[in-house]
This record gives C-alpha cells, sequence and structure tokens, in this order.
C-alpha cells in the first residue's frame, strides 16, 4: 500500500505528482479568476485574493523568528506575491497538549508583531487540542484575504509600455523571453537556519532565518512598475521556483550562478552537509520577472530597502531553450532540473 | 508551569478563558465590521465575511461522515450563520506520515462530493507533512469567503417589521425578549457517534453523524424572513451556543426540555455513559432566533426539509432573568451552566 512520506510535502516533484494525481483530481473546478488549477501563489475569486497556508515547522523557535512569524509572514507575502495588499487573517491553530502556555504566549506575541509589520490583523480563528503525541507541540494554519490597488495597475500600465501583456495578476505563467529575473536577497539562509536547529549542528556563524513579511517592499516595486511575475522561493527553493515558472510560462530560464547573492558560511555547510543552496527553501526573499527596460530601476529600488540590500540580476527567460540551465561558476552549463523535494524537513 | 489540556479546545469556559488572555491579548484589534473580538462564527472585513476552521477529528471516517465532510460542512456552515452565502474555500492539510494514500483520496472524495452538496469549490491550498507520531494522520483547515445575499436583506426587512434591529449580520449579540429559539434537529447525535468510534462502544443502534452542509437550507430560511441570529451548536453543544448566546445579547433564554428533540437511542447512551446531550457537539444543526411573529412560518419551512424534518421552538428569550435557564422535563427550573468543555474529546 503507498503511503505519504515526509517528500509529499517538500514542494519538488514528489509533491507535485500528488497535488496532480489526488488534489486536483478531487477538488477545483471553480470559474474563479484564478483558479485552483493555476497552483499559483493565491487564487483570486470575484476580484477577491484568497490563500491558505498550514505551517508545521520544526522547531517552533529558531534564530531569527518561530512559528508565529512564520505564519503570518507566510500568507502575507503569497498574497502580496500576485500582487495584491493583504487585507486580513486568519489563525487555525492545531496546538498539542502538554504545550506550555508561556510558549502560546510568546508565539502570538510574534503573531502580534509580526502583523504590525505587515499592517494587517488577525480577524477570525479556531484552535483545536490534540493528544500529547510528539508531533512538535503546534501547527498554524493562515489563511487570508487581500485586494487589487492602484500600484498593481500602474505596474502592468508599466509592463504595457515594453510589450504585450494581458494578465490581471502576476501569476507564474507570465514570463516571456526577454524578462530579466531578479531576487532580492541572499538564498539558503532559512533552510540552513532550520537544519542546523533541528540537528543541533553549529556552524561557528551568526546565520539566521530571513523569515519577514514582504508586503511592503513589494508595494514599493510595484510603484516601481514592470514586473510581471514574483514568487516567494519557499519549500525547494530557487530551484523549484524557477522551474515552476519555466514549465507555466513555458520558457526557457538561464540562471548565472555568480549572480546568485549566496552567504559564504552558508555555501559552507551546504558543502559540508552535501546539499544544494538552490534547493532549499528561503522565507524573506521574493524572486521577481520584469520586463529587461524597467529591470535596473527596480533592482535599485530594491537595494535602497533593508531586505533588498544584497538584490541581483541573476538571470533571464529565453526562447533558446526551454529548461532552466544554470551557468555554473567555471563558465559550463548544465539544466537546473526541480528538485525531487526539499532536502530540509518541516521547513515552514 | 501550566500546559495545554485536551480542555482548552473543548469549545467550553476553559477554552473561552484561553482565548481571552492569550489570543485576544495579542490578536485582534482591527476596525473590521465583524471583528475577531466579536467571537461570532465568521468576520465581515470590506464586506467580506471570513472564516477559518481546523479540523481534527479522530478517527478520520465515523459512520454518517469523515474529516473531509467535516471540514467541508464546517466551514461553510460558519459563514452561512450570519447570514452570507458561502463563495469559496481553501484546504490546508498537515498530513502524517505513513498515511495510506488510499485513504487521502477516500477523505478529498468526500470533500468534493460536500463540496458540490453546497455548490462551492476549493480555490486554493496547501499541504504539509509531518513525522509519524501517531498524532491521528491528517489535520485539515478549511477557511472560506462568502457574501452578503438579496436573501439576507430581505430577512432583515422582514426582522424591521417586527422590532428594532441595527445590525447587519445574524449574530450572536441580536437576540432581544421575546424571541422564540428553535432547533432544526436531534441533538448529540455527532457527539455520540463520535465517542462510539473512539471507544468502540456500541449502543445496538444506528446513531451517525449528522454532518452536512446547511447553507442551502439557510438560505431557504432567509427568505421567509425575521430570523435574528443562527448559531450551528458545534463544541460544547446546545448549552454552549445557547450560553454565548445569553452572554453576548445580555438577555435570558428560557428553554423547554420536553421540546428539545432528542433521539431515544442518544438519550440513553448518554445516561449510560453519564454525560450531558446538551454539553456535546453537533455538525448538521442549526440552532435560530427569530421574531415571535416569524416563528410558526419558520418552522414549518424547516419541518418541509431533509435536515429540518425534527425542527422544534425549544424556548425564547426573556428579561425576566439573565441566564440560561431550563425548564425539565419534570417541571422543574435550574440554571444550565456553560459546560467547562465538551465532554468528548476531538469531536471536530
Amino acid at each position: 500500500m503507498e503511503r505519504i512520506t515526509i517528500a509529499h510535502g517538500a514542494g519538488g516533484t514528489i509533491m507535485a505528482n500528488m497535488i496532480k494525481n489526488y488534489i486536483l483530481k478531487h477538488l477545483g473546478g471553480s470559474s474563479a479568476e484564478v483558479p485552483l488549477e493555476a497552483l499559483d501563489d493565491s487564487a483570486v475569486v470575484d476580484g477577491i485574493v484568497l490563500k491558505s497556508d498550514s505551517h508545521a515547522v520544526k522547531p517552533l523557535f529558531f534564530p531569527g523568528g518561530d512559528i508565529g512569524r512564520l505564519a503570518v509572514a507566510g500568507t502575507v507575502n503569497d498574497i502580496a506575491m500576485i500582487g495584491a495588499k493583504p487585507l486580513a487573517l486568519t489563525c487555525g491553530m492545531v496546538l498539542e497538549e502538554g504545550l506550555p502556555l508561556t510558549d502560546l504566549d510568546k508565539i502570538l506575541g510574534s503573531m502580534e508583531q509580526t502583523c504590525k509589520e505587515a499592517g494587517v490583523y488577525v480577524v477570525t480563528g479556531d484552535t483545536k487540542v490534540i493528544e500529547n503525541s510528539g508531533f512538535g507541540g503546534c501547527v498554524i494554519n493562515t489563511s487570508g484575504i487581500g485586494k487589487r490597488t492602484a500600484a498593481l495597475d500602474h505596474n502592468i500600465a508599466e509592463v504595457k509600455k515594453h510589450r504585450q501583456f494581458s494578465s490581471r495578476w502576476l501569476l507564474d505563467s507570465n514570463l516571456r523571453a526577454g524578462d530579466k529575473l531578479i531576487v532580492s536577497g541572499t538564498v539558503g539562509d532559512h533552510g540552513v537556519t532550520i537544519l542546523s536547529a533541528q540537528e543541533g549542528y553549529n556552524f561557528g556563524s551568526n546565520i539566521k532565518s530571513d523569515v519577514t513579511p514582504l508586503n511592503n517592499l513589494t508595494l514599493k516595486l510595484l510603484e516601481v512598475g514592470g514586473i510581471v511575475a514574483m514568487k516567494d522561493p519557499t519549500r525547494g527553493g530557487l530551484s523549484n521556483s524557477l522551474n515552476e515558472w519555466s514549465t507555466k510560462s513555458d520558457v526557457g530560464l538561464m540562471i548565472h550562478e555568480l549572480n546568485v547573492p549566496l552567504r559564504g558560511d552558508v555555501k559552507a555547510a551546504c558543502e559540508m552537509l552535501g546539499i544544494d543552496p538552490f534547493e532549499i527553501g528561503n522565507e524573506g526573499k521574493v524572486l521577481i520577472g520584469v520586463v529587461p527596460q524597467k529591470a535596473e530601476e527596480v533592482l535599485a529600488t530594491l537595494q535602497e530597502t533593508k531586505e533588498g540590500k544584497k538584490a541581483a540580476i541573476i538571470g533571464e527567460a529565453t526562447d533558446n531553450f526551454s529548461e532552466v540551465v544554470l551557468e555554473t561558476v567555471v563558465g559550463g552549463k548544465r539544466i537546473m532540473a526541480p528538485p525531487v523535494g526539499d532536502p530540509i524537513p518541516r521547513i515552514c
């Protein structure tokens, strides 16, 4: 009998197959403007942007954040990625018998702080308790709604000055040959932080999670304009996000390895552990597709912000091939295949 | 150190205190039309009705339903209770390593079927997997959005023909002295079903869960009109719901025990187990507050439906006292205090 494995939740090809063969087989079928079948960061129904994320990160507290900060930022960011402004959140908690109430208080305090940073509120919720089974203390689902803003309309108008564009939202399927690809900062920080906390590794460094709400940042970028797609490269990392873009947009992506921002200590940790820093999850980073005429301006705006100081143009979309191709540091080229799954379990 | 116990999720006074002392301390504060602080069935923000429910029922499959049916019906019903039409759902699953994929398929098939009955679609979702720890196979969060309909406006216009009414939604705080209380069918069926499945009891009967979406039923009732509040008496049962109404509306409620529909076998099972059938959860039942002039018409409409055949007027709101008072079968009167918590764990 086939059973659920950790890989079914790890954001790679095994998970993608489960979604197709089980979830899409039964659910979906709506006439929503952006439906379940799009498998985009958020859905759009009757003009309302809707997103749901369950968070099962282990441990609950880690350098740079905790499950509360992750839960708020995760859903806020998914709503922001489609180009919308987050309006309100829900909070559905499943608590494990035995969780200290002081931990619950810290988690809720962290949600409060992160909501303040993002400028959103939790407006409804639900709490269930299950018996002590060692599953990790708590899982939190945050769902949220968002709406269209004038900034998104302005952004799309800027795109249309330079090329044809028929989408009303920033979708995975929007990339075309010539678009530039930008990442807002160093990749792999969150994944290495979580793995270190899970396994008790100490890489003699101060690597910490980058988890943060990005909606204020993305709003600034939309005001610059020219952006065709945004995506937060969480489970499966940069590699998974780029492959989703390539497949859904039916376009090749050329990535220049030398240009991808990567901390030296994260790189060293990944080498030591034999994992690919491009396949592990990020939380406070955004991948941006932008028309070439606006790429430098978007980059400059990013680099003026706290979250985007290390932003870089890492590649471009092309019709010369149909895969994601990595031009390596030594000048060779290899296909960056979609990961089977994020190598680090319970990363978010 | 104080720790989370099963009672913190059981829908009674212990849970209410945790919500006040931990959740409301940190979250809320929005200017939403119906905010978190209202602790109503759903929130309303910018005209959008929003609700989130996490489902951790044990076992996953039980007579009359399963976690998939429960997850869809639970959120659809909460949106319906405030008087809205459910528009779309989200599905956030946390799966346990080892869950047979055939079980996942059955659960998703059940969600599909229940969505069809309710006329809604799942438009977005998220799936996480956590290691095998025996927590029960899966928990499902469904969140959803809904909107105002002409039927709700008509319903409120009918209320206003008979008394002052200032609310735009069907809220827990809307009851006034004189309003009649109706329950749509027999109480306690779901709770006794779950307890029997958990403990392997066999009461020699065919008690099964009543879990079902109620939005088509509530729409019919709004078309009759005169309804001031609706609530689905889930965790903590009839007693918890009535006490919430009494407290939030600042009105006494008189309940006639003889009139409360109760199956003989459910009554017998509760007596054998020493639990109060009014304190255990229901899933496919609705408690209705209605102006007295429309009570008989609403009741007659209910009784014509499959779900409402055994509906009954069970009491009325009054200014003569401020609590929930039960007039017992033998004619005595006692205060129906809010339950400390639902006596049956993981009922939904």
